[in-house]
């Protein structure tokens, strides 16, 4: 692609005029064009042309190139790598629908409008400008489809998201290093109807879809001719599964019901409320005292909490195991992650759980030049180490840490595929949990940082910790910007309250 | 309603727990319900509920009640006249398809992130606070689909909004008052596939579909395997029409291509393209001398002015009329709005143009207690002015000066319907121009301050301009918090640049 580009560029030099300036007329009358065409008329020829259409791919690279590291996936684990990534030694290829890191610990409070979307949102580029900007780095808009483990080639294919005018394509990318960070896809358990009908709580536009239906419904709810049953089935929020992002989420709907729907939507006030349903009981990676104190707090602020194991889900209701029906107008289903169909498919050793097998070293052992880190990876059983919980830290540890051994690794000599033997890999990675948060509405939130359920540490509750659970986060939102942007909402939410234009 | 909405809250009172309370348990253990509804158990018998299903509307005002206005839409008249209207004599209902008013001179600004979605659109909530806590005052989330004139009842439909669970209903709003405010439509002068292939530039939604567009077409044009060609195809942006939408519009995306796509997407940065086409001249309304200078730095900017006029639309392209094609990949249409379909439905006089005809006071003659104002009303002939231009100034004045009259009307106990003849209607509306602004990108605006075309008066254009427009809209956005929000976008925007993330 290199070539590529500087043909294109020389081409465009030794045009007479730019291509943007084609066609600029002398103020102020503007004349008609009789040729009009979007390509510089004078370049390229149709010989270029065929190449460029034949040619579908990043071909492996040449010595007087920068090795190149592929890295599947822009979530916490591959983000962290890609900033830590040394891009004087590689070229970084970044291969993900989407083109920002979502900051998913805050995601909950951007649906009720508590923080906005962007906020939440880092742009790749920003995490690693190199990839806008130097000549054989890419961030590429599309899947992978499959990994050739012995060519060193991914083959991916474009998201084209509902544009009519474009169909999808295939291209290959060959790769010096391998880094799979697809992260984890929502478990359903196969419960029919969940994937049609519930709202998960993962994306950007999951947040959007919720805060859009939320507001529906409101105002639906309000208009003449709607029947007393139909009200209450409309401002039925629904939330399966207790962990962290079920109860931060249930938290901050019973926040903006308090402080939002009683001002903004009096007339209906009466009629919403939250429901939370587990299985088993809610924050269970948490120490018991915060566990009864979050289970308080939530009922204090108008949170039913259910235990029940869902069944089936309809369009209008869902059913419990013991023949309950739930009628809801918002579901929103947040019972934990397990591998994606993707990374299932791939023809790899499994950790225990299915995802992809890695050693000490997140290697995948039995693939040169491939590491998988993040949710989509699990230590081998091999290895004697227990596979790591799919939490942002473990990711993002296992980012910093790759990378790091990767610019180790480049720095002597061994960027470049099918060259690592002889370069010394270092101490393989470790991982210090270093406490778990949750923010549970009303200015309260969790902290537990003991390091394991077992283990002993400072536990705590209230408000002291929801300041604590604020500040870390402001700390550890990723950009600047961000920082600025998350500490204005939070400004703004106290001041004004929370926005319920619905757009 | 009101009756209903008084007999559920008794109902609720006199229930021995409130039905949010209803299966809260002790913590931390969570049993398994047996029964479980969303419907307070005790309450509402099913005589109640019949006659909820079937009661369907707002039926007339009583003596003991206030009078009600119901407005048609959430624009610039409808929402200024929400603002003045007084909540002590009148209640309020507004239908709209939308529960916000958008400030349409900066949605330009929001479709490249120098401004966020959010702080150009005001909830209709904190225009009129009454309409979300008062007792006889609504907002209702549908369409107007018909007018009675005689018996003062507007029948309406919900919007549901693309929520497969829903379907749309109909409910009558009967009305002391109504101000039809309904704005109008974007023309498309009957051109194939306008509608289809074109994105207009009148909502939030239009500014969103247009941002994720953009982004797209930048990611896409640099995946592998597309050939020159279709790169350029996609990153022409092409905008239809010259009036000052288009030319902010054209501005905004110059500037986004020359601060943002340079640094951000510099693979594909010497194939984005933006061409302005307009049939006659551009910025037509302003004075010569800012035209040119207009004309001039638009062209400094990279746009490519095209006289042309548009014959049809395709998908990918669309034909002039002296036959030249012009390929696109993002299409905007900004050739200026006409009266909607709803409004050239309804039995009622006309002015030139066919907008609804109103007299100077801004009453529909031929129909009892009716208001028409903004873009959807203009002078009937029998009245000699003029009809005035479609522009936010106008409207907003209409809206401000009907909210006067009503309230003197009012005051006057002539609020009921059928009960204006004795009062003192004041004096008629005039409309004095303020002057015309438009910004053009690179900081720089047009300031055009003369009554008319052919009046004297202050012209001026450049830095200065730019300053003073965006000091103007800065005191004019509707509330503090967006005036907070869009000083804070503007201060980020030039600080760390404008967000790309697509979200």
């Amino acid at each position: 692609m290199v070539w590529f580009r500087t043909l294109i560029r020389s081409s465009l030099i030794n045009q007479p005029t730019k291509p943007r300036n084609l066609g600029l007329l002398e103020p102020p009358r503007l004349l008609s064009l009789t040729h009009f065409s979007t390509e510089p008329s004078s370049s390229p020829t149709s010989e270029v042309k065929e190449n460029v259409d034949k040619q579908s791919g990043l071909p492996p690279t040449r010595a007087e190139e920068k090795p190149r590291v592929v890295v599947l996936g822009s979530g916490w684990a591959g983000c962290r790598f890609m900033k830590g990534i040394d891009t004087s030694i590689y070229d970084v290829v970044c291969v993900s629908p989407r083109n920002h890191m979502v900051f998913t610990p805050l995601l909950a409070s951007t649906c009720v409008g508590t923080l906005e979307f962007r906020s939440v949102a880092e742009p790749i580029g920003r995490i690693q400008p190199a990839i806008s900007r130097e000549a054989g780095s890419y961030f590429f808009l599309a899947n992978c489809t499959s990994v050739d483990v012995d060519k060193h080639v991914v083959t991916c294919k474009t998201v084209v998201d509902g544009v009519k005018t474009l169909e999808p394509w295939s291209f290959d990318v060959a790769y010096d290093k391998l880094v799979i960070a697809l992260g984890a896809e929502a478990s359903t358990f196969g419960i029919q109807g969940v994937m049609e009908n519930a709202i998960f709580l993962r994306e950007v536009y999951h947040a959007q879809e919720i805060r859009r239906k939320l507001l529906l419904n409101l105002m639906l709810s309000d208009v003449p001719g709607i029947s007393f049953e139909e009200k209450n089935r409309l401002l039925h929020c629904v939330v399966v599964g207790g962990g962290p992002t079920g109860v931060e989420f249930s938290g901050e709907l019973s926040d903006f019901i308090k402080s939002d729907v009683h001002h903004r939507y009096a007339h209906v006030k009466d009629h919403i409320r939250v429901t939370l349903i587990e299985a088993t009981e809610i924050l269970s990676s948490f120490d018991d005292r915060l566990r009864v104190y979050a289970t308080k707090q939530l009922i204090k602020s108008g949170v039913r909490l259910v235990r029940g194991i869902v069944k089936d889900v309809k369009t209008q209701k869902l059913i419990l195991s013991d023949g309950t029906e739930v009628p809801y107008g918002l579901l929103v289903w947040s019972t934990g992650v397990g591998p994606s169909k993707f990374v299932t498919s791939l023809d790899l050793p499994k950790s225990p759980g299915g995802r992809i097998g890695i050693d000490e070293w997140l290697r995948v052992p039995s693939a040169q030049d491939m590491y998988a880190i993040g949710d989509c990876s699990g230590f081998l059983e091999s290895t004697g180490r227990p596979v790591l919980p799919a939490l942002a830290q473990v990711a993002e540890r296992q980012g910093k840490y790759l990378a790091e051994q990767l610019n180790k690794v480049g720095k002597a000599g061994g960027g470049r595929a099918n060259c690592t033997e002889d370069v010394d890999v270092g101490s393989p990675f470790v991982y210090r949990h270093l406490g778990s948060m949750a923010t549970i509405g009303r200015y309260k939130a969790l902290v537990d940082l003991r390091q394991s359920k077992e283990a002993k540490g400072l536990s705590m509750a209230g408000f002291a910790s929801w300041f604590i659970w604020r500040s870390a986060y402001l700390t550890r939102v990723v950009s600047w910007r961000n920082r600025f942007y998350v500490a204005i909402n939070w400004a703004t939410t106290f001041v004004f309250g929370r926005d319920i234009s619905r757009i």
